[in-house]
């Protein structure tokens, strides 16, 4: 007979900022803990708060509002331990003169009714989309134990696991049974297997095992993608959560029979272990492939943005080119087809193509679909501006009042009929500014982002997968912003498969042109698109929020001055 | 015969980015420096790269770059020891693998064609607009001391300096002669004579001479106000440089008799000290008054934001008001009457004055003034939109399309013309949502974002102190956006004078509702604008930069998401 622990997991959506409704769902889960007989229940990094609060935690009301928050969690609890992320207060240092508050990024163990401990983490990230030096100061005490119904637990947060010598390897030197570490992790593509590799080689090191619990949800750009996971002392996967779905499991996770004598260790519940043998674990869901996960996390993305802001649905002009065909299909997988409606705005630049393959895209979304004509404004404009523009060959300006006429009349939809206005630029476009302020880049979210051109056609193919929703058409056409007679994108810019390499190295991998170039890259044309690149950081300060999926998305985390006279 | 230290410094304006820019500057004045005999040469806190280089400082190629320029400024040193900022590299950490790599805010000590010495700089701050843990580790030699020319030198950057027990302290202790300071210090309203008193404060504590170097000019947001000051050994001021303006100053510094026996300190350079008397102090510059202050940290950071991103002049539509003609006579004052472009665009709802009080102010001003009518592109889109808006009666989405064709007129004259678009959105305005995207929001700059509507106001009474500029009927006019007939802001917002200071404890105070409302204030009122102010987040997301000029700007310095339950 093995002793083992009951470890129940809430893989949940928390929103930020809404303490009455996390505290009430946390609550409820808690029930439920104690209705399965669970020994402890693992909730997400920060639950209480929401994830990332960002400078709510500048406001003294948010502070105490959250802690009492959490005192009514507390005394909700039962015979289950319930670890809960929270924010504590810090002491104050000799520096709190010159800065916010300090505080903890802290998880509070809950039990009886009452608060019996609390940890403090230890490693905190403060690089990529992380700000946490800005909020917190580090714990101090990282090999800190808890006692569970006679099992010595190591609870820890996030980043505290990812680094090798990390609190982790002090608790289980201190004679930890298991570790268990919550987490507000942001999803980006292909971060499963990395977690999965970290946390085997982690329980191996140690020789503990590890249940690791990750949130689900989205909160502005990040999305979280849950895929909780548990391993053996011997690092094997005992259970995997679903991605991008709320799960709340157990397992009775096996204990190794090494000694405890000695551990000193705060007593959180002093029940029994549960008897007899451990239940079957429950079935693991495989990881989605690379393409599938993509498309889930950005229906995650705005289904998210979308319920917690409170819009009704979007709206999303339709050029018949493949990213508002697949911003399109992403809504309507995200939000239901009568929550979006999709609108074609001809001009005299516009294609045959244009209007038959965005209405047969509608079509085949079976969303709402409507024409609304730009040329009586472009007439209008043309007609106005004529003093002024006399004598002129048409130019830029031209383009883009087509484009800022295509974004007034989505947003005169918008602020009349209530939805949301989805912009559909792609990560390619957005980096080298091939989009207009104010046109096509008016909308409240983006979708495509964070994904380059090349990777928006294989997702377009992937959702054709079991059918052609996408229209053939859109997928093989040339791109072309149709500003003007015969427009392609390539008449400015290389083959997005070209572009796409360049573009991911200069700006995920911060490389150098000379760097990039040594490859055997034409040198003028990789200066030539990192010049674009730094040259546009305007258009991007003033771009919507879009869904993150990589390493380094457009958004927070990546701080580029707009004054930036450096080349290379 | 006293014995002094003569210390020269360069309150120059550099850019980001720009090394050999930069870096030719830096020789320059190091020359200048020679010739009129200084022992040391201050330059700000990061001279070598800009401040602040944010993001770039992830680029190993900028790093690498960088190094190389101070090396080609060390070469270029003679008798006098420049202190110069730059980024040192650090040391790998157990961490790196997690996050960027770790480097040091530091101060290079150049000489006779040599690097001397490398101090770090150990107090970072992280709050407010700074990120400095999101690049730097904390150097660990408080107390290193340097020699020049047989005085002892305590070197420190910035922050350094703001608390008590600081760097200062450990070098006071150690034995050091002379405190010197280098900074890249942003503006904000009032800040000098915070500054001021702390730094008589350091001397009187420390019983040293302070020497404080500050940078002016320009970086997106933030401006720098130079106010470069020194202190004797009983905090009394021996000098204050202007504000907004270079200033290369030399003074020849007391030094106390107290013994410096035993005293540990790295040799930077071996000569003599000047003899004789030292020379009279330069005259120092008062401080500005507040207004005189606040408008001209306003030209600065126009002037400076057109400058290093090449533009060669502004637009601005005019619309008879306060804000609009505050701005014009402001980017007048920075850049030049030729430079700016005044366009008004009446509408059907627009008053009389709306045109003869912007003509008013573009003669007065004596810039370029244009008419342009928003009603031919207007009726376009009611024409085309006739269908979908059927039997509706007109409300937010045609009041926005109003504002939304005049963003569009004057974007199409920025994109033919070449003069980049000012926004005239203030603080108040900005704070509550008071705008619309894509129309009055849209431009590359804000003058007014971090300015209240009740400054607004003194800032144009203050501009008019020596005769009319501005005229006064757009100073006393009821402020209205002019979207509907007979509509004023107060319609919906309370008068300003109630707005701004509930504004100013809600944003700047982080204060709660309830705390705001102890005072006596209405309750539902302050609920309802704090409301307005965190609903509109996602407005202020996609705005244009601005100046700061108050201690929590609308930009990088206030991190609020969008997605925020919280009403507190």
């Amino acid at each position: 007979m093995t002793d083992f622990l009951r470890v129940a997991g809430a893989q949940i959506d928390l929103s930020v900022g809404d303490l009455d409704g996390n505290g009430d769902r946390i609550v409820e889960v808690i029930g439920w803990a104690d209705e399965i007989g669970a020994d402890v229940v693992l909730f997400p990094e920060l639950a209480v708060t929401g994830y990332p609060p960002e400078d709510l935690l500048l406001r003294e009301a948010f502070l105490t509002a959250s802690i009492e928050t959490l005192h009514r969690i507390a005394a909700s609890t039962g015979d289950a331990t319930a670890v809960v992320g929270f924010v504590d207060r810090g002491y104050a240092s000799a520096r709190d003169d010159a800065g916010p508050p300090r505080l903890h990024n802290a998880a509070a163990l809950l039990q009886g009714g009452r608060l019996r401990g609390v940890y403090h983490k230890c490693l905190l990230p403060n690089y990529g989309v992380f700000d946490e030096d800005r909020y917190f100061v580090a714990g101090r005490s990282p090999g800190a134990l808890w006692e569970i119904n006679g099992v010595v637990v190591g609870v820890s947060i996030c980043e505290d696991i990812w680094v090798a010598d990390g609190p982790h390897a002090a608790q289980a030197q201190g004679g930890a049974d298991i570790l268990l570490n919550i987490n507000g992790s942001p999803f980006h593509r292909g971060k499963g297997g990395e977690r999965a590799a970290m946390l085997a080689e982690r329980a191996r090191a140690t020789g503990l095992p590890i249940v690791y619990l990750n949130m689900i949800g989205s909160q502005d750009e990040l999305v979280f993608d849950g895929q909780s996971m548990a391993f053996d002392a011997a690092g094997a996967l005992l259970y995997r959560g679903p991605q991008f779905a709320e799960d709340l499991f157990w397992l009775d996770v096996p204990l190794s029979e090494s000694g405890r004598a000695g551990v000193e260790a705060t007593v959180v519940s002093t029940g029994d272990l549960l008897e007899g043998e451990p239940e079957p674990l429950p079935s693991s869901h495989p990881p989605l492939d690379d393409l599938a996960e993509v498309y889930a996390a950005l229906t995650h993305g705005i289904e998210g943005y979308v319920r917690k802001n409170g819009f009704n649905g979007v709206v999303i002009g339709l050029s018949g080119g493949i990213d508002s065909a697949l911003t399109a299909a992403v809504a309507a997988d995200a939000l239901g087809t009568d929550r979006v409606w999709g609108v074609a705005m001809p001009s005299r630049h516009s294609s045959e193509g244009s209007i038959t393959d965005a209405r047969a895209l509608a079509d085949s979304l079976g969303i709402r679909f409507d024409v609304v004509s730009i040329e009586p404004p472009y007439t209008g404009y043309l007609e106005t501006l004529e003093p002024l523009f006399a004598g002129r060959e048409p130019g830029i300006a031209h383009e883009n009042l087509q484009a800022r006429i295509r974004g007034a009349i989505l947003m005169a939809l918008s602020n009349e009929f209530g939805g949301m206005l989805l912009t559909t630029g792609n990560k390619s476009e957005m980096s080298v500014g091939y989009a207009t302020l104010y046109g096509d880049m008016a909308g409240g979210f983006s979708v495509l982002k964070d994904v380059y051109k090349t990777l928006v056609w294989d997702l377009a193919r992937w959702r054709n997968r079991d059918g052609e929703v996408i229209p053939q058409a859109s997928i093989d056409k040339p791109p072309s912003a149709e500003l003007r007679d015969d427009q392609l994108d390539t008449d400015s810019l290389p083959p997005y498969a070209e572009l796409d390499p360049i573009l991911e190295r200069y700006i995920e991998g911060d490389e150098s042109v000379r760097s990039i170039v040594a490859d055997g890259l034409d040198g003028d044309l990789v200066a030539r698109i990192a010049r674009m690149v730094d040259a546009n950081e305007y258009k991007r300060r003033q771009a919507a929020p879009g869904v993150r999926i990589t390493t380094k998305g457009l958004g927070r985390d990546r701080r580029l001055p707009i004054t930036n006279h450096f080349r290379g």
